[in-house]
């Protein structure tokens, strides 16, 4: 019998989900658990049946997250007492990694469960590549403070920092707020830094562009269409 | 025809690949591209005729990068001009990122030539993941100075920005260093702070574990065996 194990699987970056996207290890990986802690019970079991019209949501264990951010920590240590593996799946892409599941790692490492990731898609790994704007050295500092004079200033010491250590930054906003982003980037970001947007990864409109702030502040404005959207910078 | 793209194409974290862990999109888009900028020639056609021995590696072009780290970028961009496209590969993991590849991304952005990204295997992230440390928030700090003093300094240093904001922080050595780097570590990070190693990702010793500094400092020694190894931790 295989030991106990928390597999952390990476979802899609689409609602609706390409097979093709996944690899043979990690739909291999999906017989291999008894059960599942997941962001969101009902879009996981879409996405799942989505992948497999026949996967069996209803033999499996679930765990959802709580409205309050943690999770029924009880019933998932139960189950690795008694030899079970169980999946970690967050709503897209990696799991603690800019979305929820971190506590339940720490857990496992706790229990002395072993944890095995598996290959997949991150918004923020592939804006970053996709940038060109260097990866040996980066930040990824979610999301950007709303109120105005605190974003100018965030935004501005982050240029700085990056200036300084040549770190590469990404951040992101709400869909819906993109625009206002993308504006308060080009407001307070220096001519010669180098912007990139990275939108609708994975999706029907994907597009990584890359220019100077001085060159987006002549093109004409974006649409974004409110989809998700990773923004990375370097001074 | 496809317009000309810039393909980047992770690769395997280990010397002898997995096919199971190429998704059926990354093998697809082999067949779309007409060469390769690689970071090392033999490795990349080692790596590609591991995973299909007919890999038709002679009709295809090939750019490698130079000793001093520059391409044929001239090469690059006449096939571009032709119609053809390239595909970006690096010796291990996400090219241009923690690898080389980031100008030929950027020599993309500025031909006006689409770029892509396929899913696959980062170790940086998958060592953040699966160190259940918190990855809302993290910075990617790559080879840590080898200077006894620098070192301790600088490990200071990333230890009070991540107290100071929650920064998880994600850093590594050649893998022989693998066990001053460890020490080193011990020495220097308050008690605390939680620690993790990420061996062998992907490769048959693959181990990732996480405890708190004080921990660590009553285990008995690691054995590192010259294994690739990313340390993350967080204040």
């Amino acid at each position: 019998m295989r030991p106990p194990e928390l597999v952390l699987f990476p979802s899609a970056l689409q609602t609706t989900p390409e097979k093709a996207r996944f690899a043979p290890i990690w739909v291999e990986a999906l017989g291999q658990v008894q059960g599942f802690v997941v962001e969101n019970l009902r879009a996981s079991r879409r996405f799942l049946r989505a992948l497999d019209r026949e996967f069996p949501i209803d033999t499996l264990a679930w765990v959802e997250q709580q409205p309050d951010g943690s999770y029924d920590m009880e019933a998932i240590r139960r189950a690795w007492a008694e030899g079970n593996s169980w999946g970690l799946l967050s709503d897209a892409g990696y799991p603690a990694v800019g979305d929820p599941g971190a506590v339940v790692v720490a857990a496992a490492h706790t229990a002395g469960v072993r944890v095995r990731v598996l290959p997949g898609s991150c918004s923020f790994l592939l804006a970053l590549a996709g940038s060109g704007l260097g990866g040996q050295n980066f930040a990824f500092r979610g999301y950007v403070p709303i109120e105005a004079a605190e974003r100018s200033r965030i935004l501005k010491a982050w240029e700085q920092e990056s200036r300084r250590i040549g770190q590469t930054q990404i951040c992101m906003d709400t869909p819906y707020r993109n625009g206002a982003l993308w504006k308060a980037l080009l407001d307070n970001l220096a001519p010669q830094t180098r912007l990139s947007y990275a939108l609708d990864l994975e999706g029907e409109y994907e597009m990584i562009q890359t220019r100077t702030v001085a060159e987006w502040r002549k093109a004409v404005a974006l649409s974004w269409a409110k989809l998700p959207c990773v923004f990375t910078f370097a001074a």
